[in-house]
């Protein structure tokens, strides 16, 4: 808490093209969604998320806790003068007056009317036991600092929203407090009390019988946050909707404390899409996969693949027995048009792989098969051969472009011929390791001979292999490994077990999978490299060798 | 297809412990969860999972589709020979006849009927367009195919579930027909008819609604599937149980195509601890958390930290605010006590091994940790340590007991002194490989120095070892690698990545599980092969050397 607090700010305006306030979609990625383990924002972090959801188009925006640490505090400051809100209202979030002072005289009330804010979350307790256990005060002194904290700021001109914590459990030992809880604050001024389930261990069902009765019995307007720790955050959210509820909580991909918060990003496809309620300004919803995708690399997360809607696999289907099918209607195989939401239908290359999911796949890579009936044939039987030796190339989209393109073309697209390698690893009898690799090639005529070492044995040899061509397609030269899989797999028909080895590789722009499989790590690695620079190089738009 | 099916055989005995048939949970992991985009199954994998999904007491294990590939027709045969099933049964999943083909003759039929499995599940169209853009059939003939395929199954012996794929869609498009279906099967004898959210696309209140129509309606047994694209599975599910179904079918760890299936964990733990009806048997619950992260790690993919009830961080609090409060109650910080499914409420992010979970372990291996609390602090730190580093016992049981008795006995329990090896991968120009490994060991006071070759370079390393010491530990002969996995970690405060090397190992009478972590692949193997043949030495009652 800061001691001295700075003067009160003028709130800012309302935003012009704000959305409706009939229904509100609030965001506390910033506030409650750093609370994940493993998140960590800076400033800058805070102000890029923020952009990214007022470009979204979401109303409110929790910042933080202005006064509780000084990055929340500068968050507030610098979000005024930097970002040019056009649909989100910032809001920051802090607790109700201390019990036994006055509100004016509170440092922590004070901090919220200067960061300029004009909305302002409050969190009171509704739940006897916190108010306890957790503030060390009686029932009445808590009603009475919800009262007066409400009435305080909405006398700032400030909109206050009033979080109910624990609002459940609470409901559940005692419903006329909570309740009581609800009204107070309802009649002190408050547009908003959101019911929160703090703990996470509610149900849609309870939620909705809730949120039903308290709406029936206070009248107050009520919003939702729930909490992931039944697997039903959504769910619940939408049951709350479903009783009434008018005011949504959510952070974006779900992230917060614990299991994590309701998942901003299918609550607000299922109001749209399923409930038909626009929530968004006109065609945002198309820029949710965008969205979500580059607050996760903000954070620093990878975005999880099979995340509701606009996961990488949310609309990827192993064709095999339906690709005919999908073919003619891909309606009947998915439950919204995935262009909705910034997604695409993927199909997976597998072993079940027939002619129609190679078509598919060929028109989504931008490869022509044309009409080539003999053509498609050919790639799938060279499809499932190669699986049959355990090639997988669901997961390898950049080795089945490649095979995909040498069918085309009828030619091989490579830029090097290899000779030999050799991988050395060695435990000395100190405990240190050597790891060195050499590589002799023949690239544009010439024979080239590199040795490099590394931190492994693939290391070392990818680091030859760059040493040696980097000279001839400096092209390369921006291309890293960004992961490394490794799986073994029982061999068929008792000939001992075979390595799979899938890399990815990315050039600062994109990124791209390959395969390979050898009966040894080091050799399946090899080929995942080999496959992985010639996509990379082709890519790069440099000519093949012949 | 098979061409010519094997004859029918006996089906399976319901198990003696079978739970009670008023409520199924039927798990279809190594089936519908298979199709998950990244998985892909052995036969031994397959076997481990389902051993995994018998311990944690599901009703019914759906193995696959026997007769469609010859990897499913073959668990089912091992399956039966390998696995005692005491809590679960079986079950095949199949299609109804094929249109205008006696049901007798359809080979897919007799395939099912050649698994031996005691219980089948067929999946049926319910959706009228999908009958006529799929199947190519009439509506009346689907219900033909249904009426003929479950009766002349039922006839054979086995127990019927019908799964209705597409049945919401169906029914909003023709509620009539979808009933129909449902009808149709329920008369002809099956004994749960599953209606199939399959393209994931519904919400609880839609699936309470559907479901209970149609339950007043047919008199039919219910089930219901599943499918998160709304991010509301496992609400779905419950929706469905609300609505008065009593066949739950769901996947580990929400494992399924697209996005995926309902998740068994939360949707068990939901039903055991929020509805108060127990699924499983007497205290499986408990194991929900390390059954879930077993799973995880057969399929080679990283157990979800966020998952609900059994992820690392579900009951993770950030320390702060509430950390004295949460000390004094802990129980109005959580939505359960994270131990009725085998978790650990952490306040610190380096918290990951506490005391009751060692003293639990130390007891299930039959170690005695006594009262010593010194001890036990001692096996914490160590086991932190360890796992800061990048190692996990979860899945390597033989290096942590061997870890907790070198604790116990307060002397390392080892069989060789490692001087330094050495490994070789040649790429030879013929495209052929040779991996030559050697190691210099001393053990029982000799120096041993041995070379061998490998079809890799971890095989070579295995050859080289065991070359080498088979004369003075003859115990050794037995024993084998079985199993092998990698992983590559993302190194911690930018040190670059580390590799961590699963091995299992078997002596023909057991198997066991072993971890080494290191900077490259070759070392963390031989780190993995050092412990796995210290602890079947151990195993086998060789004396350690001092």
């Amino acid at each position: 808490m800061t001691d001295a607090p700075p003067p009160a700010t003028t709130p800012a305006p309302r935003p012009a093209d704000a959305v409706p306030d009939d229904f509100h979609v609030f965001d506390t990625t910033l506030r409650d969604g750093a609370q994940r383990e493993g998140i960590n924002l800076t400033v800058a972090d805070k102000l890029t998320i923020a952009r990214h959801l007022e470009d979204f188009g979401v109303g409110f925006i929790e910042g933080g806790w202005p006064g509780a640490n000084p990055r929340d505090t500068e968050f507030f400051q610098r979000a005024r003068e930097e970002i040019d809100f056009r649909h989100a209202q910032l809001v920051a979030f802090g607790a109700t007056r201390k019990a036994g002072v006055r509100v004016e005289d509170d440092p922590q009330v004070a901090a919220l009317l200067a960061s300029g804010a004009p909305v302002i979350t409050l969190v009171a307790k509704s739940h006897v036991g916190h108010v306890e256990l957790a503030l060390r005060t009686t029932p009445e002194e808590n009603l009475a600092m919800v009262r007066d904290t409400v009435a305080y700021l909405r006398d700032q001109g400030r909109r206050v929203f009033l979080d109910c914590e624990h609002f459940f459990d609470g409901y559940a030992l005692d419903p006329v407090y909570a309740k009581r809880v609800v009204r107070t604050a309802s009649e002190a001024g408050a547009d908003v009390v959101v019911l929160c389930d703090t703990n996470g261990g509610m149900l849609p069902a309870q939620i909705t019988a809730v949120v039903r009765t308290v709406l029936a019995d206070t009248g107050a307007r009520l919003g939702i946050h729930a909490q992931d720790d039944t697997g039903c955050a959504v769910a619940n959210t939408l049951a709350a909707v479903d009783a009434g509820a008018t005011h949504v909580q959510c952070t974006a991909n779900g992230y917060g404390e614990r299991v994590g918060n309701s998942n901003l990003f299918p609550v607000v496809a299922a109001l749209e899409l399923k409930y038909g309620r626009q929530v968004l300004p006109d065609g945002k919803l198309a820029e949710t996969t965008r969205i979500s995708h580059a607050i996760a690399e903000v954070v620093n997360l990878t975005p999880s693949t099979h995340q509701p809607y606009v996961g990488v696999s949310a609309f990827a289907h192993k064709a095999g027995l339906h690709a005919s099918a999908i073919k003619v209607d891909p309606d009947l195989y998915q439950h919204i048009d995935p262009a909705l939401v910034g997604n695409t239908m993927r199909m997976l290359v597998s072993d079940m792989a027939g002619r129609a999911s190679i078509e598919l796949k060929g028109k989504e890579l931008g490869v022509d098969l044309g009409d080539d009936r003999e053509l498609v044939g050919r790639v799938v039987e060279r499809v499932k051969e190669r699986e049959l030796a355990g090639y997988t190339y669901e997961a390898a989209d950049a080795s089945f472009e490649l095979l995909l393109r040498e069918e085309v073309q009828g030619r091989a697209l490579r830029y090097f011929t290899v000779e030999s390698w050799r991988a050395i690893v060695e435990d000395r009898p100190d405990g240190t390791h050597a790891n060195e690799a050499t590589v002799k090639l023949w690239a544009k005529g010439e024979r080239i001979v590199a040795t490099a070492e590394g931190n492994g044995p693939v290391n070392a040899l990818d680091r030859a292999l760059r040493v040696g061509l980097e000279r001839i397609y400096p092209q390369l030269a921006p291309m890293e490994l960004v992961d490394y899989k490794v799986r073994i797999l029982e061999g068929a028909l008792g000939t001992g077990s075979i390595t799979r080895v899938l890399v990815s590789t990315s050039d600062g722009r994109g990124e791209w999978s390959t395969v390979g499989v050898a009966e040894n790590v080091i050799a399946a690695s090899w080929q995942a490299l080999d496959d992985a620079y010639a996509y990379g190089l082709l890519r790069a738009g440099v000519e093949p060798q012949d």
